[in-house]
């Protein structure tokens, strides 16, 4: 994998949860150049607090995003303490069979990630509005040679749709008007995949099965799969467009095993960069690990150098990383039955602004929780059993993973009971040090348990980002 | 009703699809003022071609919309050729217990829709992002005396949510850093209701069932229903907010018989001012009325002088509008074996930019559509069956209905077949002259009929707006 193929994950552009600076957009080049040139990106400060550090491209502009108004050379906008932008592409051709006038690309749709990347995207990009979790079974007689060809089907898919260029065949036009939207896909294997394709040795450890925990309700059918893809991003169109192609892609190779639907936030709902909320109403991801933070890379990614010997991963996996999924269902009914201070005692911290319950007033999200302090009565303010002191990594070992999910919202049913909760994922270099040691604890005694059930559980294991003209997973199924 | 209390639906901000444009920001005022007072709203010119008029309200904000940065005046944004846009608030007051720098709203928080309208909103609001329909039964005993302080709670928090302010009690802060993001709550009365409540002599003959169609394969239990609720908003999280403080209010009192979700492009997608895309990757909506047209209202609303002698409506419906609700699964495995060809015949359009098929290559999606127009062969270039000829008010005597849908998607199945389709929601005056002269026609010869299966069907009468101090329907159940 040869280094300069690949854009460090610090490539950052803001976007989303800051007002006004989302959509500034800066002078942009008036003609288009190949997506595969690094550009600079404008601005280097992540907006939103639980999931910063995308690979953002911003300059270059693909094709299809420069159906642009002759002589424009883009947008300024001003804006106090404000990072800057987005280029908001135009140019004098236009391939469009259509003559009608367009205007160019705002920031949402503008936004694109790269696929090139040293790790694949969708893990420290912030967080998209709409998102596709789905996991496919090979097909009865599928082996290594197909899954290998799927891979790269996938992967030249997620390449051309990520850069707002269509399908490579036959594409359904969905998304034929809309930009990239930071659309990103992203690749993992489960455990049945090894034995299925005859790569068992080939197989991590890490993907050795999660142990039960009291409080599962686990769907089967809706647990792991031989292939996970996860799909994100700010257009409801573009995600499922690249739904489609994936699962199309797909073949007599692999069929759909489960498939579930999610949404965050919209890019500039809020005025606030504030980490997102839940649909529990809570602020969600405050102590998420920060790329900033010095041992970020050795929590959440398995080093370059991975190996059985050293790292405990085979070395296919270098630079990937460890996904949890689960569909955890609120039970929300119960949840808002709670004040908001017997809420806020369940979470340890203000619901308001995600402040920890030992802060007093003056508390913001990012005051540090004090986990002895005590009212006169000698209570401790953030009680023993709330969900926000079980989690800290201080209180695990260093456990740390990176939570980036997706809520979802399949309904009301016929006695009025909402299907809704959060679609967990969860990003670690070693699902046992992150995921299973902080919910063994959770499972003994989180305030939280009572009102959310796990109903769905998967663990894949997502190899590094691909380089130029090589395809993700390349490195296990060619190996 | 009082005139002075209402904002006609003409008072329009851009917003969405016009890249960079609704993204503007105009000077906004510093202070926030009552969002009661009507404001002009910067800039006259809708942006998509579907989804025209909304009663955007620009300049006054919530309290909730103006915890922000001391000292800033706004956002300032210029683009060639571009309308105008949005009140980006900020004042030097905060209610916030957290000391944060907080920065103004963008566009698609900022973006607030009037609830004290002439007629209600969610009608030519523009297509938001992300949408929930939910119908509900009025629990056993029940009746004309609940349904009333039902309607009068929901308007309560309709007006709230709207405006971007909590639920009168309990909110479940799910939305709560979030602005409105054009936030809309549509309510309607279906054929069930009025025996319900002894009103039986108020029920507008247009609520007569829907003839059954021979395509229709309809599930009952996702059908109708007593009351139904049309929520939309740009933000997910705030769609769902208001669907559970919906829900929350209907109490003892009412319960819900069925609930679809659904969603459009993200505002700021595309560069393209063009109307929407379906899940079929069609253009949909080029033909839909404009508010512009002089016939716009008499088609579409209940005349203001509604009366059984007149216009055959009952009082209580002045400046209403007949919703039809259907859910119709499109069967996206069969089409998209069609070649793009064969999908422009099943249309009569051009599936890039939705131009007609008569116009050759230099049309665009407005040309108007030659029904007449043959190749050499003699063959017309609009076929027969072609659902756009089909439904052309000019074939179907005049009848226009104005559609505003969503598209759905609830999932692939364990045979890999998606679950999606358009939550069809298509508004006028009279539905006997709009959606069943249309439907009965394309019943007999819609080419696009084997594409798509109707799965549920919902007829529901919608009051016009309420006046300030009122609740919708009120005319109705205090009449």
């Amino acid at each position: 994998m040869a280094d300069q193929d690949l854009v460090e994950d610090g490539s950052v552009a803001p976007r989303g949860a800051r007002g006004g600076a989302d959509h500034a957009a800066s002078a942009a080049p008036t003609r288009a150049t190949t997506h595969d040139s690094p550009s600079p990106s404008a601005g280097a400060e992540p907006t939103r607090g639980a999931e910063p550090s995308p690979g953002l491209a911003n300059g270059p502009l693909s094709r299809r995003r420069v159906l642009g108004t002759a002589g424009a050379t883009g947008l300024a906008l001003g804006v106090a303490g404000g990072a800057a932008g987005y280029a908001a592409g135009s140019a004098s051709s236009s391939s469009s069979s259509s003559s009608e006038k367009v205007t160019p690309l705002s920031s949402l749709g503008a936004g694109e990630v790269r696929f090139h990347v040293k790790h694949q995207p969708g893990i420290t990009t912030p967080l998209q509005a709409r998102g596709h979790l789905v996991a496919f079974d090979l097909a009865a007689g599928a082996g290594r040679k197909e899954a290998a060809a799927l891979l790269r089907r996938w992967s030249d898919t997620a390449r051309r749709l990520m850069a707002g260029e269509p399908a490579a065949q036959d594409d359904t036009d969905i998304a034929l008007d809309a930009g990239p939207s930071s659309l990103t896909v992203t690749f993992g294997f489960g455990h049945s995949f090894f034995a299925r394709t005859g790569l068992e040795k080939q197989r991590p450890e890490s993907l050795d099965p999660l142990p039960d925990f009291s409080s599962d309700q686990l769907d089967r059918t809706r647990s792991n799969g031989d292939l996970w893809v996860q799909i994100g991003a700010d257009d409801a169109l573009v995600a499922f467009h690249a739904l489609r192609a994936i699962q199309k892609d797909a073949g007599g190779a692999a069929r759909v095993r489960w498939q579930m639907n999610g949404f965050n936030r919209s890019p500039g709902a809020t005025a606030h960069p504030m980490t997102a909320r839940n649909l529990m109403g809570q602020v969600d991801g405050t102590r998420n690990p920060k790329p900033t933070e010095s041992d970020f890379d050795e929590r959440i990614f398995v080093p370059e150098s991975a190996s059985p010997s050293t790292s405990g991963d085979p070395a296919w996996m270098a630079n990937g990383s460890y996904a949890v999924v689960r569909r955890i269902r609120m039970l929300l009914d119960d949840w808002e039955q709670l004040s908001v201070k017997e809420q806020e005692g369940v979470i340890g911290r203000r619901k308001s602004d995600g402040a920890p319950l030992s802060g007093g007033t003056k508390a913001t999200e990012t005051t540090a929780m004090d986990l002895e302090k005590t009212d006169a009565q000698g209570n401790l303010l953030v009680p023993i059993n709330a969900h926000a002191r079980i989690t800290r990594p201080d209180q695990n070992g260093g456990a740390a993973m990176l939570r980036r999910p997706f809520s979802f919202h399949d309904g009301i049913d016929a006695k009025g009971v909402p299907d809704a909760g959060l679609l967990f994922v969860c990003w670690q270099a070693d699902p046992l040090r992150g995921f299973v040691t902080v919910q063994r604890k959770l499972d003994r005694g989180d305030a939280l348990s009572k009102f959310i059930r796990h109903e769905s559980s998967g663990l894949f294991a997502v190899p590094g980002g691909a380089a130029e003209g090589e395809y993700v997973g390349q490195g296990l199924l060619e190996g």
